[in-house]
């Protein structure tokens, strides 16, 4: 399969993607959303091409949206989860890798623990690789559906101010969305605990605000990250409930905003903690809608690294699959 | 995707159901069993739908023969097993339930432990539900292939007399086949320890037998439900060899039956336990006519759901799947 | 689905295959390498079939192999992971055998702990039964895949002399090659610890060499072993660093050889104990090619037991997928 003209072989992240990259998947996602909306779900866009879901970590959600775009594009696809399993151990990702090489295999979909992974498995193999995740990396494809959301609600990035409000220090979500915003134009600005800020994050254009109510006045966009329950544990954080206390995303916080404030999460929510619940469901949130974007971005990246171009995506989603 | 003129929006259980219905079901199983006797097993009906099969409770059985028959209807299909999931936890169905519907699945099958999860899920999401067995409550599928079986074998259900025998007061199955068998007008009665019989049955029209004695010497058909192992533990049962003696369904007692007796039981079976051998692989045992008619009963309800009709299924099944 | 003309109604095992017939596999396997190797990876030839894979013992590598061969001839395929199914339980095979055949299922795909396991099965059902590995029995596709692989480099079978380097005694891969290269006309050698030689072995015609700088003397081929690292729990080998050291396939013994060797492994390796990574990634090593034709033999073996022939193979791959 030969690379995308417009994203190369692979999808690690998008700290080496240019703005007119990120927009041609945006831009090429906006075609794919009318598919999942249809009676027949399905085009036959990736007919006869066999993608592998390699996921080292759980992850419910992240892989059945990708089953999902994956299925709806007439792929076939094959899962394979770590736990017993011959991949299970770091030393054999070379050897998997050249495993599914030999297979002759289209696609590689990667979620894996460690940070770089995916790009380790891009070297080795001509298949095009996915990160869904890896480390503390990135997770490219959770970005580009927040850009996605972003977009579709208020009409353009640039200049738009977005606090991701939560345990920045640990998250790939945050990493890959501050490369993402930078890039379109967006003020970025992250706002949590100073044991979970990392020290450098200023270097890359970001504002710190170590007050949520602070940050809840200067932004146009909140995206509240999934606080990792095992930072507690570690110390990283004294209680959930103090944790809600101070950097919890409330109601009579939201109503104190002064413009109309849009709430992205990456889900899964820990309701009561980082986010609650009349938020989260209330009018500002767009978490579903960021699910829903979810299966069209990535149907897009699917497209776009099998070598079709945002221009005729409107023609693919024409197609008729068999 | 609409609700079925005949069965609504999902399919809970059988309790909510009139005969008109259940035997909707029935009839449009009919044209489907064939699809699994030809060489190509496949129709078109369902191309382009998504199904995602939610099993919390491990089912190996059930979870196979809903997934062939969404794959004979040609659907696309994603299961999620809780084990290592993000749905591992009650208090995210919820949440489970709105992001499956905004990924735009047409069908959620789920099997849970807890009674009522289907109807929770089905309140909450617009996509089609179908109940694979809730806790105690129902578990509809398997008695509407539990009645189709002995309409196969007897040319009717009504005035047909139907014991069932083991645990009563634990089992989903023997709720959803009282409501099926009384709604289409067969005498129901049940039997096994007085401390798995729920006391309050006999207002549901139900005889309760003490001995399987006297319950052959009634019965046209004995549905031997599965004794869980777990209730010797909980002292609901003395001994696997005591409930043999007392209550199992073995050659010696089915030979004094008055009449030719027909053998149901949902599978796995524990032989030697509630039923023997003998009579599991003998001239009256359907047990596995059972199975097969499990795949073309929950095709007639996943086309049905997906707003076929009991007269266009012999249609339908004609189509040449692509 | 009728027996193969070629090779009856299953594969369990090469013992009892006739040259003829594990030719008719090779050749069949010829076209469908190349199907692997197009931009559409998909031919109609089990196009509404379903197929069973129904693993006790888990295995990525040989499961995601039958999963794409199936999906590559468009069949319909359901997992079965014994974890956590109800067919956890051995004694149950003969319930789980019969349920499939109720589901009216085409084909299984079976691996189980238990030598004789998929002989079993396929006496009590009538759809086709492929070996996937049964305990220390056999493993038919994987010394199909070595065979085609051998066939491929050196042109022919016939009087190559293949020694296979390890754990004889417990390996259905060796047992199983001993049986394809034997019936084929390749003289047949094993090297390996005295603990791991079955003691019978030379009645089979096979040569034993002790050290294996004598293997190497000797060989055209050598087929390494992987070995299972509970060995040397269990006592039969005193360390891993002493394994390599007296049986390692390493460089330095690799150059010492008279004539080109060719380097085989099953996969997945351990690097450094039975194999030396500059050998398993060196110039005589087919190890990928080995798994890039187990895809094509395993495509090979299901059209064939589906009732195919070998001369209609290169037909049947120019069907369009749909």
């Amino acid at each position: 399969m030969p690379g995308s003209t417009y994203l190369g072989k692979d999808l690690i992240g998008l700290e080496h993607l240019d703005a007119a990259q990120i927009n041609a998947i945006l831009d090429t996602a906006e075609p794919f959303k009318e598919i999942s909306e249809r009676t027949i779900k399905k085009v036959p866009v990736l007919r006869g091409k066999t993608i592998v879901n390699l996921f080292f970590e759980p992850s419910t959600r992240t892989r059945i949206s990708f089953e999902f775009a994956e299925k709806r594009l007439s792929a076939d696809t094959v899962n394979i989860a770590s736990a017993g399993s011959s991949v299970q151990k770091g030393e054999g990702l070379v050897d998997t890798a050249r495993n599914l090489e030999a297979m002759r295999i289209d696609m590689v979909v990667i979620r894996h623990s460690a940070s770089g992974a995916a790009q380790f498995l891009a070297e080795r193999i001509p298949s095009n690789v996915i990160n869904a995740g890896d480390g503390r990396h990135e997770h490219p494809t959770q970005a580009l559906l927040d850009l996605l959301t972003i977009r579709d609600q208020l009409g353009r990035i640039e200049g738009v101010r977005v606090c991701i409000v939560g345990d920045i220090l640990h998250s790939r979500v945050a990493r890959s969305n501050i490369w993402g915003l930078t890039r379109l134009g967006a003020e970025v600005a992250v706002c949590g605990p100073r044991t979970l800020i990392p020290p450098e994050i200023e270097a890359l254009g970001v504002q710190v605000f170590p007050h949520v109510e602070d940050a809840i006045q200067w932004a146009d966009v909140l995206n509240v990250l999934r606080l990792q329950l095992e930072r507690m544990e570690t110390g990283y954080i004294p209680s959930l409930r103090e944790y809600n206390r101070v950097f919890g995303v409330t109601r009579a916080r939201i109503e104190r905003a002064p413009r109309d404030l849009l709430i992205l999460h990456p889900g899964p929510m820990n309701r009561g903690v980082e986010i609650d619940s009349d938020v989260a469901d209330g009018p500002h949130s767009v978490i579903l809608q960021q699910v829903t974007n979810g299966v069209a971005v990535r149907m897009a990246v699917l497209y776009l690294l099998a070598g079709g171009a945002p221009e005729t995506a409107e023609t693919a989603k024409r197609g008729v699959a068999q």
